[in-house]
């Protein structure tokens, strides 16, 4: 598919994130207005609410004036596929219908949360990824769990700690304790990492008690952003046997503020790896599975005058996909609601150069990486920077996810120093 | 604190579960007519929607006319302590204002779920539980982890399957392996268990980023309620290492309709065991943080003419208590949001009759106990009802938290055999 020519002249640059092809989901506001809906068009928001007041835009119920997508996700893919369909034709090369009152410069918006996250569940789906951590935290003969070429391994994370880009998090506080030490103490962690994610958003509910299908748990996924699960790795590595990450990954996953939707990432679809063992049939997914989406990290240390590319791979790296995941997620009968928010598990490619934590990058810390302004760097330093960006190549055109960026700040005090 | 006398004669018996000195909180609705507030008083609910629509109860602001108690709750203890005063008063002894028209019998109710879950944790946190588990799942050698007695373990748990008693349940369907099998097979869960917790519920949000004492946590507790933790202990064996419990913990979790307030249960705070290790400050508890509730499960086999009491414990048996639970949950700086349920984990004491799982009392499946109806269990068959029941005993009266029940129903058809 070529690029759609728009209105908007800044939406047809081959490096503009948001063409009219790509029409992405937020949630904005300007100084003394509220929080409303809108799309990314090249340079500027789209603010769909001005468009729902007077009739130039009707998804079929009135949803746009609110401060969360999780209203008009719900109207279901009718009304997602209406929409899209009446942005294509007010954004429209050549289009008359008036639309200057609505349209913001992005570098005047505030962006938020772009929906209410209802659950957040994390899982751990790049073969490598899982590999690398399961080499360093439990030995070569344990690299990879015996259950993880069968199942999407996931666990429940915390929705009320889900940030929008741009929000600093503070350094958390809580219980390590080094191999050699008798006890753990407490205070600020040390080895503060990034996970590289993609976070699927679901915006069709299933009834509790109710499996679905992979086919079904596709259609029920409204669209994808970037995801950050900020993890602190020596919480996690003392709390984490035998019930999973808890602390290590309460204090703050940052979200990109754009949902880019499934229907914009329909021609980017890519194969799911070869199963290495039989496949269960509940997970079997006859469609291309991933995307094909080009993500990178970037990190910039505090002062710096340029971020440094610490990290550059693929979506396609993944061993399953999030509608494999949302099946299995459903398939004991867990109910799945609108505002769901599926982390795909951290991103790694083969080499050093594509590993999507810096836990992987420093190998657990025991090989510092260097940044271009010649400090180097194992975990994250206060004040450090970390930015995950993504976008598919199309022809002439990208569809861009925008970023997930954020800083990491000093612990707040310890009220028990 | 002696009996407190009330005009709902019922009330007054010494075997009620709801005297005046209770006055649990709940959700229920009549034919006819839609869901509402209520407290429980001897042998009925008191619709309080009907009492603050005229003025006869007044919160400071209209939250009882509502499916759900998060709006009461939000308005934080003072209102609390203000509702629990008027109704004392409105339901005691010689009072004369007119609530007959509110007075509903408990057997003409259905129950709701009392409060909408933001989001629920599950804990770890009886030692004799923890111990038993870990013997049978890692060997005696490995029995309690680690961290255990320094950091009170949990994992967030999926709020969108948390139910109200009385809701029966599909058997889930997922991935098992025995140990002695080579993959893994799909279909439904052949080890189905319940775990007797305590819910702690709750009511006063703490922000994003901001660690609480364990004082703080405690007075943001509103109550508890009876909690069975429905677990699948074939699915979760086989999916647990390394991120912990997911799908077999993700189809059902019922809790009582009834939430017990913190302030009914005043009189009859219980001392933690002392600590056998040193205790990190952040984690310290001067007020005695249990509850001394006796607490029971009782199984019904289908078409059973009687329930058997399988197990007798007490919530004494706690290492950690809630408050202790809800701190550490939020020193990382994880915001926590009225309606979060946290649950106290598997209460088990000593002995094989006090233990709060079937996994327990019938030692991994390997010693079948027996029913009073000549019957054998192991793990729950279809059709079986478990029931929760708990109360404290005081001079004359009882606390009583009414039950939890629900019945295992055979799996939902298999799409995929």
């Amino acid at each position: 598919m070529p690029l759609i020519a728009s209105r908007i002249a800044s939406a047809n640059s081959a490096t503009s994130d948001f063409p009219l092809n790509n029409l992405p989901f937020g949630v904005i506001s300007t100084a003394g207005s509220p929080p409303r809906c809108a799309v990314a068009i090249g340079d500027f928001a789209l603010d769909l609410a001005a468009l729902e007041a007077d009739g130039r835009l009707d998804a079929g119920a009135p949803v746009f004036a609110a401060d969360r997508l999780n209203p008009f996700m719900a109207l279901g893919p009718a009304a997602w596929a209406r929409v899209r369909e009446q942005l294509t034709t007010l954004l429209a090369e050549g289009a008359e219908t008036p639309i200057d009152d609505a349209l913001v410069p992005l570098d005047a918006v505030t962006h938020h949360l772009p929906f209410a996250v209802s659950e957040y569940t994390d899982f751990y789906a790049s073969k490598m990824h899982a590999s690398n951590v399961g080499t360093m935290f439990r030995g070569p003969e344990n690299a990879l769990p015996p259950n993880w070429l069968h199942i999407p391994i996931g666990y429940n994370g915390r929705a009320s700690s889900v940030v929008v880009s741009g929000t600093d998090i503070h350094r958390p506080l809580g219980q390590r304790k080094p191999p050699d030490a008798a006890a753990p103490t407490f205070g600020p962690s040390l080895r503060m990492d990034i996970e590289l994610e993609l976070g699927a958003v679901v915006g069709v509910a299933s009834p509790w008690g109710a499996p679905i299908t992979v086919e079904e748990a596709d259609a029920m996924i409204f669209g994808y952003v970037l995801l950050n699960d900020w993890s602190s790795r020596d919480i996690q590595a003392w709390e984490y046997v035998p019930l999973g990450p808890f602390q290590g990954k309460a204090f703050g996953t940052t979200i990109s503020p754009w949902v880019v939707t499934r229907a914009a990432l329909e021609p980017f679809r890519a194969p799911l790896p070869p199963r290495e063992v039989p496949e269960l049939p509940y997970l079997h997914q006859a469609a291309p599975g991933l995307y094909d989406i080009h993500l990178e990290v970037a990190m910039e240390p505090p002062g710096a005058d340029r971020e440094t590319i610490i990290s550059r791979t693929n979506y396609r790296e993944m061993y399953y996909s999030s509608a494999q995941q949302l099946a299995h997620h459903a398939v004991g009968g867990c109910g799945m609601r609108v505002g769901d928010l599926l982390g795909s598990g951290t991103i790694s490619g083969p080499t050093r150069g594509e590993h999507g934590s810096l836990l992987e990058i420093s190998w657990g810390g025991k090989e510092p990486f260097a940044l271009d302004t010649g400090e180097t760097r194992s975990f994250i330093e206060d004040g450090d920077r970390l930015t995950l960006r993504g976008h598919c190549e199309g022809e002439g055109y990208r569809i861009g996810f925008g970023e997930a960026t954020g800083r990491i700040l000093p612990a707040v005090a310890n009220r028990w120093a």
